[in-house]
């Protein structure tokens, strides 16, 4: 479940028992799924065999514990359902997101929509997202159910304006980073802050922050492979975005940094690229392939990669207002040194 | 607003209160779904406009003034916001409806997913949603949001095992009667019962008991409307239910009650009703006219109605408890009277 990252080997016993106690989120998820109708629970099942990395329920539970400074004790019954809201609303979205990108692989398996039609799509991750409020009104408590509404209704503001700006070549850097607060970042931070008010934290907006940035590098991250990453190593389709004509930081820092010619050409190129192009697989993938060498030759791979960098710099200082690891022997470092070992991974992952 | 029902002259008072308290459920509607987005704004004021019957929120009101017999006062924030979030739930699954019906026409206007695409469409509905619960987070309090979620995972699971009967001919009552209990009468049983739990009834069961019921009957009246009514009339495409191979219980009726050789020949036509037949438009709209004088020569419409009917007469006499017609200088009986007018017209409506 947790990702094979460079963890120092001190913190072993502490991430044994956060493999442990993510095994209890997947049993609140899988409780909470249960249907007493047949048909239901077939989908169900194959919803929670591409469950992913499971980063959201780690963030609840590391800064709940960041708080309480609990390390060695089992995460409370709130937590654990805040972790299982969590990764709900974000499968939810997954789920949609198929709908939407047409896609046909997720997790190394097939879509939903891909087996049983957009339909069944459309309402599994209706019924994903209307557990989870469930789940978190009847386990978690009010602020928890305040929070997390709140966090979708910003989820989807942000797909919105995506939407309203599919294919808009103009779109500029401000207006990406608006898109990806909200649809990306905004949950991330959610579950951060919500696994510390759960602790009784003083200042949930240390951990709101701390995951709105690094939920912000994490897209970019994403944005990153969707350009350069290979489909068997990433697990999903790759080279959706521009097919799609959603603008990302690669190509946005492309188009502003051109020469006025050499813009016009790109932007050419963009538009053979769409799917909605209407010139065939063929030359769409000729497009791509000009652009990605074009995204090499400009800088715009490595600024890109810059800028997810500095944001999870920026992550990580926030927790330097926490004990840190001259207290390593206190409970509350533990939890620490894994979060910022995660956001290092957050850029490093090429899946 | 409140539809042109035959209303007893001294209900006159009443009934304006209603419209009054309606007026203000639009505006906690409206005021919900406001963004500092402009293309947002845009979509929402496109939802907006096709707003309906407002059917589940003068239940939330009616019940809560059945209870607390305050006819004659505004209802409180907590009913005006429970109002707005069983309607704001209730056009989610008309927006996502459409995606999966692949209709054209809603309440005489395009629908979302014709104007900008299915894609759209489905994050449109997830927004309504996200809104709908933070309102009732935020402004119903901690009973509504567990009902509202309850409810709506419940209606998923209604409209999931519906897609999974997809053109499945031997459908039968029961299942069909599963399904609609599900996908259409627990949200209007959950608005029925949250208006009565908000004014503090000791017995919220009947009030639950009575929505269950009169949504079944509304279902049923649906069903028959999309085989018998007019597109002009009805205000939304008609005749999909069979495209998209959706058995309703008039079609359910006429194959049950059919000799072996009658039965063969239906399934046929039904076969060729149904949009994925291949067998292209003409064909499917002959095979549908063929159905319709079936279903009325086999007395399946009558049928169809007897049971919509017979609900009904089962909700009025749920009401049967409370102070009735002999009381009705009470204040609880104006509410009780139009409760009653109004489940008479949901079988009595051609749209």
């Amino acid at each position: 479940m947790i990702p094979t990252l460079e963890f120092d080997a001190r913190l072993a016993p502490h991430l044994l028992q956060l493999t442990a106690a993510l095994k209890r989120v997947e049993a609140v998820f899988d409780e909470q799924l249960a249907s007493d109708l047949p048909p239901i629970m077939q989908l169900v099942s194959h919803v929670e065999k591409y469950r992913g990395k499971m980063l959201r329920p780690m963030l609840v539970l590391l800064c709940g514990q960041c708080v309480s400074g609990d390390d060695g004790l089992v995460p409370g019954a709130r937590h654990l359902a805040a972790g299982a809201v969590c990764e709900m609303v974000h499968m939810a979205t997954l789920v949609h997101d198929d709908v939407l990108d047409e896609a046909d692989t997720r997790r190394r398996g097939d879509t939903v929509n891909r087996l049983h039609g957009n339909e069944t799509a459309v309402i599994l991750g209706d019924y994903l997202i209307a557990s989870a409020y469930h789940l978190c009104s009847s386990k978690v408590g009010h602020e928890g159910s305040l929070a997390v509404a709140r966090a979708s209704t910003v989820m989807c503001s942000g797909e919105l304006l995506q939407l309203h700006h599919r294919a808009d070549f103009s779109l500029d850097e401000a207006t990406y980073f608006e898109i990806i607060r909200r649809k990306t970042g905004e949950l991330i931070a959610t579950a951060c802050e919500l696994g510390a008010v759960l602790a009784g934290a003083s200042d949930p907006g240390i951990y709101y922050n701390f995951g709105m940035e690094l939920g912000v590098a994490f897209q970019i991250q994403d944005d990153l492979l969707d350009l350069t990453g290979s489909e068997r190593v990433v697990g999903k389709s790759v080279g959706k975005d521009l097919e799609k004509g959603k603008l990302t930081l690669p190509i946005i820092h492309m188009l502003y940094s051109a020469s006025r010619s050499q813009r016009g050409e790109l932007l050419l190129l963009l538009e053979q690229a769409c799917v909605d192009s209407g010139l065939g697989d063929r030359a769409a993938a000729a497009a791509m392939s000009t652009i990605a060498a074009c995204l090499e030759s400009s800088g715009s791979i490595r600024y890109a990669r810059g800028v997810a960098s500095s944001y999870v710099d920026r992550a990580k200082s926030r927790l330097g207002c926490l004990p840190g690891a001259q207290g390593a022997e206190r409970g509350t470092s533990a939890a620490k040194e894994i979060l910022l070992t995660m956001a290092d991974a957050v850029v490093a992952r090429a899946f």
